[in-house]
């Protein structure tokens, strides 16, 4: 067992010249040790501290992975897979160096079986790339977690977005993975077959796994029919409480809504700025609603009606699709457009999911924790399924505001807790969370630990992330 | 680590005294070592030789259930879970004895949030038993495999049946599990919130696992709202294909299929026999639509339409109540009927999933190969899923028909195979297909053991399932 090093330790180690040289044989003018390409892959779109990785290699097919896999073993260096760098918890910041093996040129859509609604990518693949590629079978991949993210990247911490409430998460979408384990072999988790009772769920294991438990280098996913008839619709509410019934009673009634958003007060006026629209700066639900015109029709009739009945202004509702674009584009830039509320500001990023029935008051009370801070902070969420986002806008030289943000997140994520949610809906553990996991799942944290001591013994994939490894008292194999 | 002991030196060992006498100490009268208790317990639904466990208790919580499995650890006693008995791969015998832990007394139903739409039972509630109990709230539990079988086993077995088409299987179904590890701690696997991005998907990676990586004791289930308006339609086919192609037709132009089950010709035969009606002996599906009326005549509409265009006869569809659970009584009753083609007769049921695009073809050569026997073996399935299964009539006192009924699943599974599909869709692995997970999935199989090494080092839950342990070369923790 490789023992815990701190990024300082690290620093000091280089890696060796027989293992460099193994590399250099590998992949050739795909290794990188420049610092630039290094420092490309030790940051985040978030608040951490960078950390370079020692080299940077670009993979182009599974079994250059394995090997790379089968030398890191062996040489016991670090390995850090990495898609497009979207994550939010500092997921792929190598901190302790080592070797991160960037997928984004595996990119190759493997075959796409129309009659079997399903298709088999490459982990690099991003999903905007899948889409345009399936449009014309009149087909699409649902998920939709507002970056354009990799497949692979997507499936390693179990990414979701604004779809889910309708069809569902990387969770359910993944039929099959193929993974390179840590004893570098090649394995394919499950059959293109649309459900299995065929042993231990790996694919689900590895999904959400951030690259602890070996390297995904394919993906099977479950796709859709493009529904016949869309509709968008955007409504203002005098009250959040309004707003949050709406939505669960449409869901009561059997409504399945495609999408369904919420944007505070606050991420209204961001959104207007940096998308330069004028919608109310008040609380806002968007929706999207599939199916057939006529059952489209339904479903946005009774919607309105319901929010009409919980205080909702105006119902602007098109099934155009350039209002749509201008809509979902809104949505997609509201990150941004948070974090640029400040000139100069960094964005911090955390999301929580509660049970549906608690959602109001859980966004409610923390809300009222936001505004005791002078820090801009906005609340969005997937509302449908319980999980919503707080974006701050930080001053990255501040150190009092990055403590004061902490302080706030982890309010937050004890107030999820205390209403049996959890401490992540879609971000992951990465760095970040990883006190908020244990405080989540407690002993279940152990029995992680002994799945990645058995799969990673020498705790050389992704190290450091979800949680650090320590010793599991009277653990044996 | 326990060698593998065989079923016949098992027979050989006796409980210790001291064991025997904790176990007294902890369940009282609900200890059973009576032969009749241990036949019921050693059994199954199916064609396996029964082997009795060595002693049954009843448990009547999650901290009993610890505490027997902390005393089995410590003397190293196999212990298996056991719900309603009615799974078909062998899954509850205990093949290396030990105790039996019987959990149907634990069926309380702990909890219903109406409002966040999800249940926490404990594990021995049976499915029937929670409907009923949620019926007035406007809600239902969707899973239906046919039996009415408890949701501990149901979860173990990763189980589905005939909604998963729209709504799943248990792996969708379920939130949350409490369950008492192997080190015979209780761990929450997760919070109720619908979804989650905090670390390894424990969740998943124990749904299915069939009580070999522990006891799951509490289950916390999303629920769904009662649908408005409920039809149900039969219609009966020329060709094989015809039907499959009107569900994979209805699926594509975005149909939400509540229920689709195929029933093939000697099948519907069979329940004309058995539940006394008289059905066109052909290939047929039963249909179930959900959602408002005015969306279900659509449905019903577009998917006659479909019907007629592949050859389908009359479409006779009801919104009767009535009649609608006539037509699933005789579904849910299409396994006694086919086994009671023959008096006396014994069933041996199998089920594979393929692709859906493969299921027509993968059904036309079964049913080929079915007909060359004389063994009468009738198919039926979730086509909507992929998912059929083949229930052969067997004479229980003739090698020779099992070994031809042996041989037959054999081929079964590699034309599943050989499709990209699944050995099984939904009756999990148990004793009756573990070289064919071997088969399906190679090298996966040695990560499941290393998880099992892991989890459970003596190889005491429920061993001699899924697969057996054998050393894994350079295996180290």
């Amino acid at each position: 067992m490789t023992p815990n090093s701190t990024t300082a330790d690290r620093a000091e180690r280089e890696l060796p010249a027989i293992f460099l040289e193994a590399l250099e044989g590998l992949f050739g003018p795909r290794l990188h040790r420049g610092e630039a390409m290094r420092l490309q892959h030790g940051g985040s779109e978030a608040h951490f501290t960078p950390v370079p990785p020692d080299a940077v290699v670009f993979a182009h097919s599974t079994e250059e992975v394995a090997e790379l896999v089968r030398l890191c073993v062996a040489h016991e260096v670090p390995v850090i897979a990495f898609g497009a760098g979207t994550s939010i918890e500092g997921n792929t910041i190598p901190v302790r160096g080592g070797v991160t093996i960037d997928l984004s040129e595996m990119n190759r859509i493997v075959a796409v079986h129309a009659e079997d609604f399903d298709c088999t990518v490459e982990a690099g693949v991003r999903r905007e790339q899948l889409n345009e590629h399936l449009r014309d079978m009149g087909l699409f991949f649902p998920i939709d977690p507002g970056a354009n993210a990799t497949i692979g990247g997507m499936a390693a911490t179990r990414a979701s977005g604004t779809n889910a409430v309708r069809y569902g998460t990387m969770r359910e979408a993944i039929l099959s993975l193929k993974i390179v384990t840590p004893d570098g072999r090649i394995v394919r988790t499950a059959r293109r077959a649309r459900k299995s009772a065929a042993g231990y769920d790996l694919t689900r294991l590895m999904i959400g796994s951030e690259g602890t438990l070996g390297i995904i280098t394919e993906v099977t996913l479950r796709l859709h029919g493009i529904p016949e008839a869309i509709s968008s619709a955007v409504c203002s509410f005098d009250t959040l409480q309004g707003a949050i019934d709406t939505v669960v009673q449409s869901i009561q009634i059997g409504v399945p809504l495609a999408r369904v958003e919420i944007l505070d007060d606050l991420q209204m006026r961001a959104v207007n700025i940096w998308s330069k629209l004028d919608y109310p700066e008040l609380t806002t639900l968007f929706f999207e609603f599939h199916g057939s015109p006529a059952h489209v029709d339904e479903q946005v009739a009774a919607v309105r009606e319901l929010a009409s009945a919980n205080g909702g202004g105006e119902f602007h509702w098109s099934n155009l699709p350039e209002e749509r674009s201008k809509l979902w584009k809104a949505r997609h830039e509201a990150y941004y457009a948070a974090v640029n509320l400040r000139q100069g500001a960094v964005g911090w990023a955390t999301d929580v999911c509660v049970p549906i029935g608690r959602l109001a008051e859980c966004i409610t009370e923390t809300r009222a924790d936001l505004d005791k801070s002078p820090i801009p902070a906005t609340i969005l969420g997937h509302v449908g399924d319980g999980n919503f986002h707080v974006v701050f806008s930080l001053d990255p030289h501040s150190s009092e505001e990055m403590a004061e943000v902490e302080a706030i997140n982890k309010r937050l994520v004890a107030r999820a807790l205390a209403m049996d949610g959890t401490c992540t809906g879609e971000h992951g553990i990465g760095l970040g969370k990883q006190d908020c996991l244990v405080d989540e799942l407690g002993d279940a944290v152990e029995m992680m630990r002994l799945i990645k001591r058995a799969l990673d013994p020498k705790d050389l994939f992704n190290p450091g992330k979800i949680f650090t490894l320590a010793p599991v008292e009277g653990a044996s194999a």
